[in-house]
C-alpha cells in the first residue's frame, strides 16, 4: 500500500513561509541532497501529487519569474473553487470535490507510487482530518519567524519514526497518528 | 562565561502550550530521563532562573493543585507588572525593569553557572532582542496544536548544533545568531 506523505520543510516555530510567502529563510539553508529522507529519493517513489491554489500560484509565479519549467512528471491536482491558468507542459487536474475523491482519483494513476500532499498546512489537515493522510516528512529550518504560513494548523498526534541531522536542518519523518489523545472520545 | 539558555518543550508546529495553557499533551510522552539534553544535568548547571508572570502562575497554581512544594533551589525572577502572591519556601524575586537589568542582577548571584529562561516564549523573545539569549534547548513532542503559546515570537536565526532523539522527542540544541538574515541591514 502506497502513503499519503505530507513532504514539506518548516521552520522551527512552524511555519511554512512566512507572512509574505518569503522562502528566503529556506533558500539560503545548507542541506545534504544524498543526506536522509531527501527530495531525490523521496521523489523517485512519488506517482502523483496534490497542493492546494495559493501553493500552487506561488509555484507558477516562481517558475514563471527564474523561467523555468514546471519540474513535475506525475500528474498534479490542485485544489481550488478559483478557476486558475493552467502550465504549459504540466499535467494538472485542477479538482473542487472532496480530498477522498481527489484522493481516489490519485491512487487510480499513481500505479503503486506513493502520494505527495505538497502543502500547505491546512491541505494536509484536510487530508488528516479525512484519516487520509499517513506520514508527515519535514526539513526543520533553525530559524523562528513568530507569523507566517501554519504547517499543520490541526490538533494531531503523531509519532516520531525517523530524526536525523541534515546540514543545517533536522530532517524528521512522522506517522499521523489521528486526533489528539485529549480530543478522542473516552 | 556562563550561558542564557531557553530550555523548553514544544509541539513540532511551535506551541509551548495550547489555548487552555493545558501541557496534557506533553505529559504523556515517553522519555529517556538519563538522555540527550535531559533536565537533571541542565538544571545542575542552572545558577539562576527567570520567567514570565503568566508562567509563574501556572506554575504556582500546579503546584498548589498537586500540593507540590517549589522545586527550584536557586533564586527566581519573575518579570510582572503585576501584584503577585510569592510561595512559600520559593526564593522568589519581582522584577519589573528591562531584561537586562534582571540579566546583570542573575549573573551576580549565579556563581557563574547558567542562566534559564524559562519562558513564556515572548519572554525568551525580549532576551533575544537584547542580544542577551545565547542558546535554545527544546524537546519537539511529536505533537500538532495549530494554536496555543508560541514558542518564539520573533524573527530570528538559529544555529543547530546537536540533534538526537529522546524516545516521543527531538531534542535539539541551537545557538541563537541573532535577527533573520533577511532583516539585517545589508
Amino acid at each position: 500500500m502506497s502513503r499519503v506523505v505530507f513532504y514539506t520543510a518548516t521552520t522551527l516555530d512552524g511555519f511554512l513561509a512566512d507572512p509574505d510567502d518569503s522562502l528566503d529563510w529556506l533558500m539560503r539553508q545548507e542541506q545534504d541532497h544524498q543526506g536522509a529522507l531527501n527530495y531525490e529519493e523521496f521523489i523517485a517513489e512519488v506517482g502523483a501529487i496534490v497542493m492546494g491554489s495559493t501553493t500552487y500560484e506561488w509555484v507558477r509565479e516562481e517558475l514563471a519569474r527564474v523561467g523555468e519549467a514546471w519540474p513535475y512528471a506525475m500528474p498534479a491536482w490542485v485544489m481550488t473553487s478559483r478557476d486558475l491558468p493552467g502550465i504549459d507542459g504540466a499535467d494538472v487536474r485542477f479538482a473542487r470535490g472532496s480530498v477522498r475523491e481527489v484522493h481516489d482519483a490519485m491512487r487510480e494513476v499513481a500505479g503503486g507510487k506513493d502520494l505527495w500532499v505538497v502543502g500547505g498546512g491546512d491541505l494536509a489537515g484536510q487530508f488528516a482530518d479525512a484519516g487520509l493522510l499517513d506520514e508527515l516528512i519535514t526539513y526543520i529550518a533553525p530559524v523562528a519567524l513568530g507569523a507566517g504560513r501554519p504547517l499543520l494548523p490541526r490538533r494531531l498526534d503523531l509519532e516520531l519514526l525517523e530524526a536525523t541531522r541534515n546540514k543545517a536542518f533536522i530532517a524528521a519523518r512522522y506517522r499521523v497518528v489521528g486526533p489528539l489523545a485529549e480530543d478522542r472520545p473516552a
